[in-house]
């Protein structure tokens, strides 16, 4: 499924705020007339967009399931939409069926900021040096402890991570950076953009992004950025292809 | 300038409502100190936007230009963005100095709607033939009565106006027509464009453009689509170079 987060407090439901869990719990129940409680695979936060998020709940739908999702895309909001819905083995669930998640950050490059981009991408009017970022990130790849790179709150415990891919590219005024994982810390993606922006702009050597990993010292990263240009690009389960070259090119 | 036309109710300033003139107003007289009178080449509609606007304003801004600009888009709103202030000769009119407008139209040709696109695309599933809209769409290039395709109310006394060029391409999921211009009547592009996806979706032959235009009877178009795929792509000035070929093919 799919999300502009713009408008919510997250994924997960809080009392009071608008959340995309809400928004699709409420649509599943108006449809199927049952309660139902709806686990995604990524728990973004409030803010970050989904173009590949994905979603399990249980119901005793017994029609096609194209009807169901036809009558979901109806009922829900412009900001949320279901792209594919199919019934799984009772066993499948969404976090922990899960192997991989990859992550993608948006970076609009031009002396201006953009109107129509706003939504979806950071905006840096300094000349980005992508193929540094690039070469900077790839030190990240492997398993690792990312503690310099988690939220303050130190929220995750264990904060060892398996990195299989990252790549930064340029495609015209867009620079986009993509991270994929088996899973990732809270704000760990906000502060590996903000750690390669550093180095991006030349105010950090590449060896940096190394140097911040290695010390496992919060202070060392880069700023915790924007949620607005990060998107859940990308879930993997067991039997199902890894990290999607497509997106990566196509700047949807 | 550009600007997401979603929130406004269009450009031309309207007592009560939020407009894309008024807030262009409200900055420039917040930077300079005096209030001013902004005109643009085109007076969008509600919800349509822009990415290649011209205003000109009256003002007694003594410093650079570029601190006028840079301040203007401090000020404005993260949905309007000044992208190149200059001074201009004091008979530059935006409107009538203009000899040409370009608007693009974007629709997502995907089987769900997007949510990361509905501020910027029409989406229609059924796969469009966009060499048959293209086709058709030569039929307007010239100098014609396009009543026809002119708003429900006869704003326009005059509805004859010069089509210099019309393009209907896909890249990708996105069928984008391109229309220049001397002049648009009110609806006038999301006329051609309603009509053109009956022809795209089978619906009408390719003939039908043709017909539709010589009839002068507003009944045979197709329907005004929504504004929110609509934007004012560039507008031409004697001196300046016409059709901007680049904007055809970069999905910004």
């Amino acid at each position: 499924m799919a999300y502009d987060g713009t408008p919510y407090s997250g994924f997960q439901v809080q009392v009071g705020k608008p959340t995309v869990q809400a928004e699709l719990e409420k649509a599943i129940e108006r449809i199927t007339r049952q309660a139902t409680r709806v686990v995604a695979a990524g728990r973004t936060d409030s803010g970050v967009h989904a173009i590949g998020q994905v979603i399990h709940f249980r119901s005793d739908w017994t029609h096609h399931t194209a009807d169901l999702e036809r009558a979901l895309n109806a009922v829900l909001p412009d900001t949320i939409a279901v792209a594919a819905l199919e019934r799984a083995e009772a066993s499948f669930h969404a976090r922990y069926s899960a192997k991989s998640r990859c992550y993608r950050y948006d970076i609009l490059n031009t002396a201006t900021r953009s109107p129509i981009q706003h939504r979806f991408a950071l905006h840096r009017s300094k000349r980005l040096d992508a193929d540094a970022m690039h070469t900077a990130l790839q030190s990240l790849v492997g398993t690792h402890d990312f503690r310099a790179f988690a939220a303050g709150e130190d929220r995750d415990a264990v904060t060892v991570r398996d990195v299989t891919r990252v790549t930064c590219r340029r495609s015209g005024e867009m620079v986009r950076i993509t991270v994929e994982a088996n899973a990732f810390l809270r704000h760990m993606m906000r502060r590996i953009v903000g750690t390669a922006l550093e180095i991006g702009e030349g105010r950090k050597r590449t060896e940096h992004m190394k140097d911040v990993l290695t010390s496992r010292d919060k202070a060392q990263a880069g700023p915790t950025i924007p949620a607005k240009g990060l998107f859940l690009v990308r879930v993997t389960y067991p039997g199902t292809p890894g990290f999607d070259t497509t997106n990566e090119d196509l700047l949807k």
